[in-house]
């Protein structure tokens, strides 16, 4: 079975709830070095991204995957010590078809941090 | 100049808050009728969608349209009653090419319950 090419798209710009005027990177961008450096099947490809808008409750990663996933926006990552169990049901949805992961296999992060999804490209009749 | 199709998705299974044992139409059941009655351009398709996982600040409407648009997630509408300012912040995001809208012309209901936003299929460089 060949899956269809998968986006995991990373808000980099999150300061994650802290002050805006602090040096060094930001809690996104490491969040996003992180997930770019891990091991992931073929046909994904993470992508950093500017803001998701989901400022009260990031750092913020949306994924997404051809015309018949779901898009889903998940939320409240603290930055690149979360990116093993970002890593983890990323690769998670990456593996469904319709991006629809049983809810006994999502990482408790995934789900109490949903933030929002969005139907697929091609709605199911 | 051709306009994208937009689709505009209305969660139609919310409760905005309400019991889980009312019952009658529930908000965005009543939401979601309202949108359907309303004038849009002819680009624009207003259908109803299953839960957008964003009940705890529902009623929720996503809207998308076309691989260089960006796609918003819109939340905290009560019902009908707010469809008209909905339909103000929904139609002007049909008159752009790339989704976003100059910040001062949203609705102010838009400035404060944008859930999330995702970039573009075709993401700008």
């Amino acid at each position: 079975m060949t899956m269809e090419p998968v986006e995991v798209l990373v808000c980099s710009t999150c300061r994650a709830g802290m002050p805006t005027d602090m040096e060094g990177p930001r809690p996104g961008a490491q969040l996003a070095e992180a997930l770019l450096a891990k091991d992931w099947p073929a046909h994904v490809t993470v992508k950093t991204t500017e803001c998701l808008s989901n400022c009260d409750s990031g750092c913020s990663i949306a994924v997404r995957g051809g015309a018949d996933r779901w898009t889903y926006v998940y939320g409240n990552f603290t930055g690149a010590e979360d990116a093993a169990l970002a890593h983890e049901g990323l690769v998670k949805y990456a593996g469904t078809e319709d991006g629809l992961v049983p809810w006994r296999e999502r990482p408790v992060h995934f789900r109490k941090n949903c933030i929002a999804r969005i139907p697929p490209l091609r709605l199911p009749e």
